[in-house]
């Protein structure tokens, strides 16, 4: 009963072509490469959400490729043409969308409460912890921040200013934070220049430097592989050089779309089970280690995702 | 003059096999794939980073394989028949080799100080940094550490209990931490099993929970996107299936047996220049950022290393 179903309204379906077949063999056995992403529920992000489900839905990414993988960094796709319309009723959001403003509960709650999203308080060993990325301001003028994990995601927590009184709310702000496997808008230099048509893919170590420049949206939850082992570009910012580098996009559907897809769930990161998880991630207890750490960054304890168990 | 040289004798290079070409294809233009690594010098790990001298003069190997390919974790190569004799002269180090003892030296001194290795101590924003993974204890007994960079190398640092007197010495232990690139002794469940015969790089998020648990003892320098993209292994802890599926090493050879190999260098940790680029990395100022996160985590911190650069 921990685990949690997601919505099928909230997967996102992406098949890249078929592994390269050397010339002559036959590629009928080979299964197009398919890589499942959820998407963002509410209230993260959900202007560059709506956009990629009015995308998907329009088939828009069909027939558009992966264009750019940097060795420990992302992997990005959209329209390496730039000549696509984009379909319409697409939305324009801007950066002050990047965070979320949400309500503190005092820390004698240990429960998340709504509506409409607070988060739980409590910066115990293995709960929300300081972080180096959500601070802000610097000197006698700096706020510090923590992450954590709330409804089933990585999140930064920035309070709002001066301390609440016991017990009381407060509204903070509380973003989602750039872990492996995050998925994110790609934009130009203004911050509301990303619409969604063109998307990344965290694959190296988390560049938190990201959180709150960047809109994220989701995350891979089956077929990084097939992404993260793509052959690096060598063009900058590993773009890839030549059109017969790129990586075809056969289609990217909504699960509705997708005959067959099997149903996934996650860890609710308010169990006692996650719980028990976050502290075994921080305090390896298996026999190989001979020393726990006793400490673990938001991002090397990614939340448990399974398909739905059969019956 | 920040950029200090490698000496060539901490310098190891490996040659994997050219990538595959379609059957009929001539290879003839196919390069190896290069990666060359930069062994860690004194004080750490220096047991093991000597057997591995002894291999690679011993070219003990050449013809081992690539056998795991783990995503958001490692790749690991050795002998996967594990039926290869071990030159002799090879030691036996045992865990409590993970770690090293250390001088602290006092706050008000930030420069390195030697013999036989200092630590410069000094907690600032950008310096060294409260770390979740160097802590020892729990509760009242906990004793939290930092971690930071020295000679080139993330390490972390636990000092000795108790406060040191102001200026006074004390002695703690600082060992290397589990950045990407990093190369490390896989070794079985008892710590004094890894020899160096059996290697493995990390190639996802810092699995700093390895910290102080298995010998790091180098780390890639140059082309580490041979490893990071290969494909992952379908088996348990992602070893490859079959034998087919492993990538065969020509050959691990030190430096002064490969022709043309380049000088290479590292930024001096110590220097004006990585202090404004660790600042720059933890508030990233190009025009793309709207707001600079205000720190970054260790490994979010690579050091630079370059070529050396032709007159």
């Amino acid at each position: 009963s921990d685990w949690i179903t997601i919505p099928p309204s909230d997967l996102l379906v992406m098949d890249l072509v078929p592994p390269a077949q050397g010339p002559g063999q036959a590629s009928a056995k080979a299964r197009p490469r398919r890589v499942v992403i959820q998407l963002m529920p509410p209230p993260f992000s959900q202007g560059w959400v709506g956009n990629i489900r009015t995308l998907a839905a329009a088939h828009w990414y069909d027939g558009t490729s992966i264009n750019r993988v940097q060795d420990n960094y992302v992997v990005q796709w959209g329209d390496a043409t730039e000549t696509k319309t984009l379909p319409s009723g697409l939305v324009t959001v801007g950066g002050s969308a990047y965070s979320t403003p949400v309500l503190d509960v005092s820390s004698t709650s240990k429960k998340a409460t709504s509506p409409p999203f607070a988060l739980p308080l409590d910066t115990g060993e293995y709960g929300w912890q300081l972080d180096p990325y959500t601070s802000t301001g610097t000197g006698l003028f700096r706020n510090t921040g923590v992450s954590g994990f709330s409804a089933g995601w990585p999140v930064g927590y920035l309070g709002g200013p001066g301390p609440a009184p016991m017990g009381a709310r407060r509204v903070g702000i509380a973003w989602p934070v750039h872990c492996y496997g995050m998925v994110g808008v790609g934009r130009g230099m203004s911050p509301d220049t990303g619409s969604g048509a063109e998307l990344y893919t965290v694959i190296g170590h988390a560049p938190r430097h990201l959180d709150r420049n960047i809109a994220l949206v989701g995350r891979v939850i089956e077929g990084i592989e097939h992404l993260s082992s793509l052959p690096r570009g060598t063009g900058a910012l590993g773009f890839y050089e030549t059109a017969e580098e790129r990586v075809p996009i056969l289609s990217v559907q909504l699960a509705n779309e997708v005959k067959d897809l099997p149903a996934y769930q996650y860890l609710s990161t308010e169990s006692e089970t996650f719980a028990r998880y976050a502290d075994a991630r921080a305090n390896r207890r298996d026999p190989f280690f001979i020393r726990p750490a006793g400490g673990a960054d938001i991002c090397n304890i990614p939340v448990p995702v399974r398909r739905l168990p059969e019956k």
